[in-house]
This record gives C-alpha cells, sequence and structure tokens, in this order.
C-alpha cells in the first residue's frame, strides 16, 4: 500500500509540470514573464513559490527514501527558472519510478529520523501517514493555489491528473 | 490500511476547528467579525471559504461512507456562520468515530461511484487513492490557505495536528 500510496505522489507531483505548462501559455498571452511567479506568496510569512516547488518534491522523496532506508538524491535547491522547477520535478519523478512494491518490504516498522528531529524517531508507518503524505499535500496544493491566486487558468481536473473511471456495465 | 488512512484524515478535519479557535482570537484582536471569512476567495472562480470547508466535511464522509458501503448522514451546507462550520466539522469527526476497521473489508474491490458521474465507478482502492484523498487534502489546504492569506497566525504545527514521534532511546 505504501507503494501505491507513492505511486500516487509521484502522479500527483507530475501534475505540477501540467501546471507551470499552463502558466507559461498564460504569461505569454498577457504578456508577462512567468517567473515573477516564483516569488510569489499568499502569506508574507508562507514559503515562496520556488521554495512550495522544492519542498513539494523533497516530501515525495523523501516519503520514499526514508521509509524504504534507501539514499536519496541531494538537490541544491537553487532553481530559478520555472524551466529549472520543472527539470526539479522530472527528476524526482524518475528518482520515484526507481521504486519497485518489494523496497517497502518492513517499511511500516522501519525507524525513520530526519536531520532536524535531534535523535527523535518515527515508525515508516507513522511516517508515511502522519508526515509524508499531509506535508506532501499541503506544499503540493499551495503551488496550485498560489497559481490559481495569480489568474493561471487550471481546475480540479488539473489538480487530479488522470483518475481511473471505468464506463457503466 | 484503509481505516488507518481514514483515521488520518479525521484527526486532519479536527485540526479546522482548531484553526477556527485561532481565527476567532485573531478577529477579536483585530476587532473584526470573523464571519467575514465565509465569503473569502483565493480566486474568484474558486469556492469561497464555506464551500470548501464543507467539500473537506465531505471528502472525509465519502471517503468513509462510499468505500464500506455504509449510508452517510446528509447536510443542508447551509452554514452561515464560525461557529455553524465548527459544528459541521465535529458532526463529520463524529460521523467518522463510528468506523472501524473491520468495515473496510472487500473495501479495495468494491464499486464506487457517486451521483455525477452518469453510471461511471471506480475500484474503493482507486477512489480512496485517486479521488477522496486528493480532494480531501485540496479543500483542506484551501481552507487553511485562505486563513493564512488573511494573516490568521497558524502554522504547520496547527496543519498537521498531533504527530506519533518518540524520544531517542
Amino acid at each position: 500500500m505504501y507503494f501505491d500510496l507513492l505511486m500516487q505522489m509521484k502522479k500527483q507531483l507530475g501534475q505540477i509540470n501540467v501546471w507551470l505548462d499552463e502558466l507559461t501559455t498564460y504569461a505569454t498571452s498577457r504578456s508577462f514573464d512567468p517567473n515573477v511567479l516564483l516569488t510569489a506568496r499568499l502569506s508574507p510569512d508562507q514559503f515562496a513559490f520556488v521554495r512550495q516547488v522544492q519542498v513539494t518534491c523533497d516530501m515525495a522523496k523523501y516519503a520514499a527514501s526514508r521509509v524504504t532506508g534507501k539514499e536519496a538524491p541531494s538537490h541544491a535547491d537553487d532553481e530559478k527558472t520555472i524551466d529549472e522547477l520543472r527539470a526539479r520535478v522530472t527528476a524526482t519523478v524518475t528518482y520515484l519510478e526507481t521504486f519497485k512494491a518489494e523496497d517497502f518490504a518492513g517499511a511500516a516498522t522501519r525507524k525513520v529520523t530526519t536531520p532536524r528531529w535531534e535523535g527523535e524517531w518515527m515508525t515508516g508507518h507513522d511516517f508515511f501517514l502522519e508526515h509524508a503524505q499531509p506535508n506532501f499535500f499541503f506544499h503540493f496544493t499551495t503551488v496550485y493555489a498560489l497559481l490559481r491566486h495569480a489568474g493561471v487558468p487550471v481546475g480540479k481536473r488539473h489538480f487530479l491528473g488522470k483518475v481511473t473511471r471505468h464506463k457503466p456495465e
């Protein structure tokens, strides 16, 4: 199930690049530079757009690496353009694609910690459900909210991505 | 696992009432009526605050009822004050508390549909992961974003709620 949840996270993360395409199209139609969005904030004491995208990527990355005990690629967090953010999203999606369901054997009870927790730890199960998922969706939805607030024409369909719905029988 | 995910959703949903308390305190300190938030929007073509809270409640409710095949209580969506929204959140949390892990036996393969899908359907598994969870977090985070945008002093701690972290051994 962790694997299924991670693949869902991967799909959602990939939607950010769909949104960034919509941003670029919108910016062209309105003759503004899409990179002005990088510093946008919903509140002056929230992370700016660029950081929201970086953290969304990292939350998905750590959801995978920390509960499986695998190495995570490090990123310099030095993106300065929408194109560089697109590449960051793509790199993270590519990393998530290296995971298989069997990597999550034992994940539920693995001890997970982060550099900021000074030795405190969570089980892999609690980390995934209480920390990784809510944090991922927090930053993911904030990226979307910043685009909506700026007038970019994205909707629920762009948010959800492809959904597995079957025709009536 | 669906049950664990639902209980996590229940915990998150309950945090909205913590945020509404912060809103009320903030509004008092700044001498404004907290109910003015009800019509706030991040974008003119997004749902207003009141509707974002209602839909967050419904997404959690339907995550529970539709994948288990149980009846869901209906709500009139007529909340007109922050206090009424608080009661709506509490009613939904109380409904979610009636569920047990065994209610989710067979949930993965259950056929799930909604009145708007004209007979189309999803498996319970896909509905939970691809539809219910992302939609829940979408509206939940939008509620939070509207409060942050309005200056209400809530932070990540208020967003996540209580997290199960253990002391170093």
